[in-house]
């Protein structure tokens, strides 16, 4: 039966391998998992419950309701310093990246992509009919315009950026944003900044790179800052243009994202979760200093991950002895064309992280 | 600011026109709207609530919970006599057709189209670079063999049916199926067929041509039959080796369907409707008695739509007059490529009902 010929631009058989691994493994120490380990905070849930009994079940119009939309465009300003023109409520931030992709992305585009980065990214780009370009940044795995600038081509239109970075936990600076800025004025480029792992900053570095540069589309959500990955709620703001192409677009294919979520982050955008990022910060020390005397490893500044470097072997050589001994991580070949490193989640019980850390240093030693 | 050329493919000019106009009413006669008029049954809210307090908020599988899949390829076997080989718990049926369309269109395929139909085949279709190819079945609304056939050629891929059908209501008889069966398979097509509106069948003659013929890929969901459009769940079900793919696509692009309604869904399958469904029999009747004697209007056996002629002009002008009047009704434009005829959704109050009623038959008389 015909499979449009796009479907063999994306391929998802590095990620179903770990899937259909962790399902076989019998109560795994799991340090693959990308979201929270906590739940949705109480008050938020009550929100969501109320949406429901109230009735709050209907679609919503389109772009989201506007008390969320709104209330999301101020903060934007007040909390990031982002003058965004327009926003649309997603259904998450892969929600907000299919459409953004979809609507942007012109055959032979060349769309930048940091190496290794979130996998959707590349994927999803060359689903897309464009050309996702890598941008090495190993070791350190820092974005730079120094970095950038030699792939840049007259095909170059988007440049993806992620800070707090997923798999690598790195974050950029604010001198650094504002040179990548500098550097995508220049040439003229759209830039896609994947802010969703913005509230797990735990040095207060955190910095929007639409402070300083008005052609940049923020994709963002609540997934990761509230445990709501199954809520299914992100958004995009950005430039007017780009975001009513995206609004029309959702009409046709997502339609709204879900609407007693909607509701409810609209009501607890004020929540402090300030205690869960603690605790996140002293699960990434206990993570990292367990492995730092074993493994090459970059302390990283946000997100839940760590991406170490394998001690011997390929990356699936080392992840498949991991997986003997009973852990669960990821080859960093899934997000990355390199096969050297590999990632781990510490969204995970202090329990679990111990018990990761045990395993890690008796495998480097082998 | 590029957007790209796939954009220009899809027009949603129609349908917002009129969102615009609803917006800008007063307490309209609102004969627009198409979502039931009552709320989620309370044990299938009551079930959503313990979902999010039980903690399951986190990402499911790709493909929907096991228990919900499994469900719905029983009850396909049981109630519909469809041996489905997969399935895929999706967004809405909506996120089920982005996907299906997605995965199936190559540049150049033929999609046949009813006309009328809702407005995303068509719409979505082309922008996956296919081109919709419209099947007349004015005056009637009747999809059958003998008008299907002079439409297929060589780049026919796929054929969407849509029984009971938005806008009309017309539902399809065993008969016309196995006919549509025979011709799908004498020229090998996918068959979509989109049986959202399955419970909303006044005379017990719902069939499903995935009865009839293998090669069907059946779109369904929960929106419209309990009444939660905004929850965002529906579902795929067909040949493996499809499905596969939009499983595929889905990990990129909406990950999983929203999970508290997974949750929510698989534990309420059994819920009886039927009080619901003899109120909107009783509706359909009310809305059809009292237009016949002024309009040419076609009394339709499912769905929650009547689709008359309009009695003078062209659609969107007589339907102008009709918001003149403080009436809400959407030109067949918006589902058709003719400007004959409108769109009444009767999920409304009988109040609404017998008021829109009044306006038409005076508006008739003009």
């Amino acid at each position: 039966m015909m499979i449009a010929h796009r479907m063999s631009k994306i391929d998802s058989s590095g990620i179903r391998k770990v899937f259909d691994l962790a399902q076989k493994m019998q109560n795994p120490v799991n340090l693959s998992i990308g979201q929270p380990d906590f739940d949705v905070p109480e008050e938020i849930k009550t929100e969501a419950i109320k949406a429901i009994q109230d009735g709050s079940n209907k679609y919503t119009v389109t772009q989201g309701i506007p008390e969320l939309r709104n209330n999301l465009l101020k903060r934007l300003q007040s909390e990031r310093g982002v003058n965004a023109e327009s926003i649309i409520i997603t259904s998450g931030v892969s929600g907000a990246l299919t459409l953004a992709f979809l609507v942007l992305i012109n055959p032979e585009d060349e769309i930048l992509i940091p190496d290794p980065a979130f996998v959707s990214y590349k994927h999803f780009a060359n689903f897309c009919g464009g050309k996702a370009v890598f941008i090495d940044t190993y070791p350190d795995f820092k974005l730079t315009a120094a970095r950038i600038q030699p792939h840049i081509t007259k095909k170059t239109t988007i440049l993806v950026i992620n800070s707090p970075a997923n798999p690598t936990g790195v974050m950029s600076t604010t001198q650094e944003l504002k040179d990548i800025a500098d550097l995508a004025r220049r040439h003229n480029l759209l830039i896609i900044s994947d802010e969703i792992y913005h509230d797990y900053d735990y040095n207060r570095e955190f910095d929007s790179i639409g402070r300083y540069y008005e052609k940049t589309l923020i994709l963002d959500g609540f997934s990761k800052s509230f445990a709501m990955t199954g809520w299914r709620m992100g958004y995009a703001a950005g430039p007017a243009n780009i975001i009513n192409e995206m609004i029309k677009l959702q009409q046709y294919t997502f339609v709204c994202a879900p609407s007693p979520a909607q509701y409810a982050v609209a009501k607890s955008l004020d929540t402090d979760m300030s205690k869960y990022i603690a605790t996140y910060k002293k699960k990434r020390d206990l993570m990292y200093d367990g492995l730092k005397d074993r493994y090459h490893v970059v302390k990283p500044g946000g997100a839940f991950y760590l991406f170490p470097q394998v001690p011997w072997g390929a990356d699936e050589e080392f992840v498949a002895s991991a997986i003997q001994k009973n852990l669960l991580i990821i080859p960093g070949s899934v997000f990355s064309e390199h096969h050297t490193h590999f990632r781990i989640s510490y969204a995970a019980s202090e329990e679990t992280i111990r018990r990761g850390i045990d395993i890690l240093n008796s495998l480097a030693k082998q």
